[in-house]
C-alpha cells in the first residue's frame, strides 16, 4: 500500500463541507458514466484473459518484439509502466514506441526491428491520429506488410469501436480490441491501451487493476480524503502556486512523470464554466539529478511552485559503496557502508526537508516497492486527483478542444508543403 | 547559421537604452573574467588537441566505451549533443552517462559495461559531489578497479584546479582536465566538462567551438540583437509570464532541452540584489509528441507562458509516407507523398501558428541541419540569453547557494541512516 504524507488537510466546516461536495461529484460522473476510467479496474479483467489466450494461441510464436504505433494517451500510460518496471526483468517482452514523426527516431527503431518477429500494434482511440497512421503508413511500407495473409497476424488495433480504425481492423480482419468511448486518452491506461501491450509483454497487468481497484475501494468507502483535501489546496491557491513539481526519485520513474505531466496539463489547463482560462502547470523533474538541476529555482525562485515528492522504498536490488582508501577524496566518505540506493532515499528525504524549510508546500508519496500493485495504486489516486481538482476548478478534465485549431492548420500547411515540394 | 525569428523587439528609446545597458554588462562579465564561459570558443582549441593526442598515445587501444560519471552540469551538455548527435553516426564510440545514484540504472548500465573496453571518465566541478562519487566508489568495486598500475590509464578526472578530485587525480597519477575555476557547472559544456568526453567519442568539437565563436563575434559586434530584445521581453514580464516552453521538435533534442532547463532555472531562480526572490521557469517539451500532452494547457490554460519554438528543417534523413490503398483510412491520407520529416516541420509551423492566434508570446530557432556547428551556436546563443536575462532580473546567474542547506541536511540524515541500518 502506499503512503501518502499530506499536510495539506483543510481542517474548517467549510473545508469539509467542500470535500464532500467534491466526492459526490466524482461518485456522479461514475455513475453517469461522465467518463468510464472509475470503472476499470472492476471491468477490465476479462479483456487480460481474452490477451492471453490470443498470445497463446492468435500471435505468430516467434513474435519477441512489441511495436507500438501510438502518441500521447494511447503511448504514455504503457510506456511508464514499462520503463519503470522494466530493469531487471529479463522475461519480458521488448516494447518498442513509435510515436514521433522524427524520421530519425523511427529510422532507428525501425532498424531494431525483424519484422518476422514483431507485432506491430497500431493504438488511437479517435482512430484517425495523423502522426500514428503516418508513422504506420511508413511501416508498411518499410517492412512490405501486406494487410492481408499471414501478415494479417502481426497487426493488431485498439480504438474506439466505429473509429476509421475500428472498420479498417473489421475490413481487413485484423485483431481489435475497443477502448470504452466515454474513456479518454489519457485516462485509458487501464483500458486496452495500456492493457493489450502491457499483457503481451508480460507484465502482471492484473496486480496493476489489483491495485487500482483496492485504492478506489478505499476511496470511495472513504477511508481516503487525503487526495480530496489535496486537490481543494492546489484548486484554491492557483494563483499563489500556479505549477505543481512531481520530484520522482529514480531515473526509471521519468516516463510516469511525463504520464503525470499529460494527465494533469491537458485535462485542467481549460476554459472553466464561466468562461475562464483555468489551470494548474505540471512539471516533471527527476531525483537526485534534477537537484543539480531545477532544485535552485524551487528554494531560491519565486515562491509559485507546490512539490510533490515520490519516493521509492526498495528497488529490489542495490549496489554498495564500499570503504575504500581514496586519498584526498575523505569528505565524501560519509556515504562509505551503505549503498546508492540508501544514498538515494536519504537526497529525497533531505531535500523534502530543506524545500519545506523555505516554507513551499510539500507533501510525499512513498511507494514501499516497485511493482505492477503500487504503479496500479498510484495511477488511481492520480486519475482521481485529477478529476477532484477539475471539479473544483469547474473544468471538464476530459476533453482537449484547444488543440483542434492547430490538426486544421496542420491540414491547410501540409498541402500547402506538399503542393510545393512534389 | 541558425535563424532567429524573435519578435520580441521593443523599438522605444527607453528599450535601446536598456539592452545597450545589458550589453556593456555583459562586456563587462567578460573583460572582467566574472564567467569564464565568454571566452571559451576561442581559448578550448588547445585542449582538443591534447585529447586527440591522449587518445592516440595515452588511451588504451581497445576502449570502446566511455562511462562518464557526472551528474547536472558535469552531464547534460555532453548529453545533449550526444543524443542530438548519435543517431546514423556508427563511427562514434558510445557514452555511457551515470548520474543518478538510482541503484537499479546503476546496476544496468554496469552491466553494459566491459571494464577492458571502457574508460571512467570522472567529471566534478568541486570535486566534492557526492553522487559522483558514490559512484565512483560503487565503480571502483564492482569492477575491481585498481587506482595503480595498467588501471590508471582507464580513469581520467576532469575537475577544478585545486579541488580533493584535483589532488586525488595528481597522487595517484591520473590523467586529468582543468575545468576553468570562473566557469560554472551549467556554463561548462564548451570547456574540459563537455570537450573531454565529446571529442573522444569522435564528435567534431571543433565544428563545436567554431559555431559558438561565430554566433559570439557577431554578439559583440552587435550584429545580434534580438536576443537582447528577448531577453528585456522575458525579463520585464516575469509576472504575467512566469514560464518559458522550449518546444523542442525532434525526440533527439529531449536532452538538449534538459540542458536548457539547467540553464534557464538555475541561474536565474535567485535572490536578487535587492532581496527578492526571482526567476523564470522552464519547461521542456518535444513535439510533436508533447502537442498530444501539453499544448492543451498553453492554448487555453491560463495565459502565464511564453513559448519557444524549435525546428530543425533537415534531419538527414527522411522516411516517405507512401500511398497506400487503406480502406477506411481516407482521412488520413492528405499526407502521402510526403515524408515523416516533412509532416513534423509542418506540425511545427501550425502549432506555432495556432499557439500565437491564441495570443501566447511566441518566438522560434530555425537550425538548418542538426550538426555540431549548429550546436555550438544554439548553445553559446542560450548562454549569452541567460547572461542578459540574469543581468535585468539583477541576479548573479554563476552561483546556486539554494542548494547548499539540502546538501547539509543529506550528511546529518545519511549519517542518521547510516548509524541506524549499519
Amino acid at each position: 500500500m502506499i503512503e501518502f504524507r499530506m499536510p495539506w488537510r483543510n481542517e474548517s466546516e467549510e473545508g469539509y463541507r467542500r470535500i464532500a461536495m467534491v466526492r459526490d461529484r466524482l461518485q456522479w460522473e461514475k455513475e453517469q458514466g461522465i467518463s468510464g476510467y472509475y470503472h476499470l479496474p472492476e471491468t477490465e479483467e476479462g479483456l487480460i484473459g481474452r490477451v492471453e489466450s490470443l498470445a497463446r494461441d492468435g500471435l505468430p510464436r516467434e513474435v519477441e518484439t512489441l511495436a507500438v504505433i501510438g502518441i500521447g494517451g494511447s503511448s504514455l500510460g504503457a510506456k511508464a509502466i514499462d520503463r519503470a518496471l522494466r530493469v531487471g526483468r529479463p522475461d519480458i517482452k521488448e516494447l518498442l514506441f513509435l510515436e514521433n514523426t522524427d524520421p530519425l527516431d523511427i529510422a532507428e527503431k525501425f532498424a531494431r526491428i525483424d519484422r518476422e518477429r514483431t507485432l506491430f500494434l497500431l493504438i488511437s482511440k479517435s482512430g484517425g491520429t495523423i502522426e500514428t497512421l503516418s508513422i504506420f503508413r511508413a511501416a508498411v511500407a518499410h517492412f512490405d506488410l501486406k494487410i492481408a495473409g499471414r501478415d494479417r497476424r502481426r497487426i493488431w488495433v485498439v480504438t474506439d469501436e466505429g473509429s476509421p480504425l475500428w472498420s479498417f481492423a473489421r475490413h481487413y480482419d485484423l485483431e481489435h480490441f475497443a477502448v470504452p468511448s466515454n474513456v479518454g486518452g489519457r485516462f485509458s491506461v487501464l483500458s486496452a491501451v495500456g492493457l493489450v501491450p502491457l499483457t503481451l509483454a508480460g507484465y502482471d497487468t492484473r496486480s496493476l487493476l489489483k491495485g487500482a481497484a483496492a485504492y478506489g475501494r478505499r476511496f470511495w468507502s472513504d477511508l481516503e480524503d487525503l487526495l480530496l483535501h489535496k486537490a481543494l489546496f492546489l484548486a484554491e491557491h492557483r494563483e499563489r502556486y500556479p505549477m505543481n513539481v512531481l520530484f520522482a526519485y529514480g531515473s526509471c520513474l521519468e516516463d510516469l512523470s511525463a504520464w503525470y505531466v499529460q494527465l494533469w496539463g491537458e485535462s485542467l489547463g481549460k476554459i472553466s464554466e464561466s468562461g475562464e482560462q483555468r489551470g494548474l502547470t505540471p512539471l516533471g523533474q527527476i531525483g537526485s539529478v534534477d537537484q543539480h538541476s531545477f532544485l535552485q529555482l524551487i528554494v531560491q525562485g519565486p515562491q509559485d511552485k507546490t512539490v510533490t515528492f515520490l519516493k521509492v522504498k526498495e528497488f529490489g536490488r542495490d549496489l554498495p559503496i564500499p570503504a575504500l582508501e581514496l586519498k584526498y577524496l575523505e569528505s565524501s566518505a560519509y556515504v562509505e557502508g551503505s549503498s546508492l540506493g540508501m544514498l538515494l532515499e536519504a537526497e529525497c528525504d533531505a531535500t523534502y526537508e530543506s524545500v519545506r524549510r523555505h516554507g513551499v508546500p510539500t507533501d510525499m508519496i512513498v511507494l514501499d516497492r516497485l511493482d505492477e500493485e503500487h504503479l496500479g495504486e498510484l495511477i488511481y489516486h492520480y486519475e482521481l486527483l485529477t478529476s477532484a481538482t477539475a471539479a473544483i476548478l469547474e473544468v471538464d478534465p476530459y476533453d482537449q478542444p484547444g488543440v483542434e485549431e492547430g490538426k486544421q492548420i496542420l491540414k491547410e500547411r501540409f498541402r500547402q508543403i506538399s503542393g510545393t515540394k512534389d
